[in-house]
């Protein structure tokens, strides 16, 4: 090769012996894993690269089959709309991930089998205690039962709080969300609640409901009262419409993104990468 | 994220955005197209990136499905040992790489479609000519009747060379490569020849002979004369002992390295990057 080419190396170059990471997703082009975990594998000073690969619903036991038989692959992350598919695809899953019944990352193990969890949920909960908030033995008012909702739920579950209530507007989601958690944690009060938030020592967003401009608010926040902690899982906008009221009610309010930021370190953990 | 991950961010980074291409082979630590690759990407301003793939014989038919179904996939160079397999698993190829049986390039198509070519044949001639090394016409003696020497005699016999000696210690090889050529060039003048070069104006080595320091002399050195080109494969060292001996004896030389130099061109624009 010239010497031109090689006086553009640097140290973080992909060589022949870089680790594979993946995240498999439909559509791909608007994710940041990329950006986020690859800063963080120089930050730790790992020869390791994560890739996007977009692959549609149709081609994802292809492309996996693919992923398994890549023997320099560490792990893939998952996202949308793939979450469920893969965990049918894992040789084995944690029990929060067949309960919530999603993965959102797989660890490729040496003999190539594939190894999955869920971290949205535990993530939410990492993140929650970066800002000084243990979940531990608090009551809990959660809006949504959908994925992020399910798996945050199950994290906070796992978290040890003292009770959960929540809040669909699709009833049948929340009885389902309710009898899955149970089986999982068949100590844990969990009632199903209307969009009133008062009494919850914590309140969470997990729906949704804040990312477009002209979304309806997610729960009740003229019932929000100054002793309540609100968390929001959206990130985009920083200050959605439910944390601006909460705010101007007195709470304490606990922003989006480090939910994210955890998730990225335990994910890279889960792939083998140690810090 | 937070902010410290994204300040190490630059411009080159991958992002969900970012074209796939990649190289499969077996072993694979030790290629360097991941490297160069990238750095031409960089050089070209492509938002792409090169990754190893690190996949054993009984995987790729697997590995290549997965990467038929990739949909931001370019493109993957194949290397040894996968180059006659690869071949096999493309859904269209080059006369050339029929003719050797081999692909080293496979573009993927917007509908998955896989296409293959074989280019060290290609990348050696534009190698000669960026030398000054015009091959077209010349009466051509070549050592080896391998992969790479398959490669090189068709990409000579594609660059309208005036006739073909091929040397190669096992006779039956020759006579396959030759017999193989002439049903794609018929009108080659082609000869199964000894190991002295005499009255050849370009003399190569596509022998691995050189690679090792006890490695014999891959053809007649005592022969060559003043008037001759040689040329290389081999890499490393730079200055192989039929190099060096070609070079005491006043011949031309050319080294191995711009065959390769050539080929890193020839292969991103196969996979679609426009320089």
């Amino acid at each position: 090769m010239s010497l031109s080419l090689l006086s553009s190396s640097t140290d973080r170059d992909i060589t022949g012996s870089t680790m594979l990471c993946a995240i498999v997703g439909h559509p791909i082009r608007h994710i940041r894993l990329p950006q986020t975990f690859n800063a963080l594998m120089r930050q730790w000073d790992k020869d390791a690269v994560l890739v996007p690969i977009h692959v549609v619903p149709d081609a994802l036991a292809t492309v996996i089959s693919g992923l398994r038989r890549t023997e320099n692959l560490a792990g893939f992350a998952v996202t949308v709309p793939h979450k469920s598919a893969a965990l049918q695809l894992c040789d084995e899953a944690s029990d929060r991930a067949h309960a919530v019944g999603a993965v959102n990352v797989v660890r490729r193990e040496a003999d190539g089998r594939l190894v999955g969890d869920i971290l949205d949920g535990i993530g939410f909960v990492e993140g929650l205690r970066r800002n000084g908030v243990e979940p531990s033995g608090m009551s809990v008012f959660i809006a949504g039962a959908g994925g992020a909702a399910n798996a945050i739920a199950f994290g906070l579950a796992e978290a040890g709080i003292g009770s959960l209530a929540i809040w669909n507007r699709t009833g049948a989601k929340s009885a389902d969300l309710r009898e899955r958690l149970l089986r999982l944690h068949p100590e844990l009060p969990i009632r199903i609640a209307t969009a009133d938030p008062a009494g919850a020592q914590l309140v969470v967003n997990a729906t949704s409901l804040g990312l477009r401009d002209d979304d309806p608010l997610p729960l009740d926040v003229e019932r929000l009262q100054a002793d309540q902690v609100v968390a929001e899982i959206i990130m985009k906008p920083v200050m959605t419409p439910l944390l601006l009221a909460a705010d101007a009610r007195g709470c304490r309010i606990c922003l989006g993104a480090p939910m994210l930021d955890c998730q990225l370190t335990l994910m890279a953990e889960y792939m083998g990468m140690l810090r």
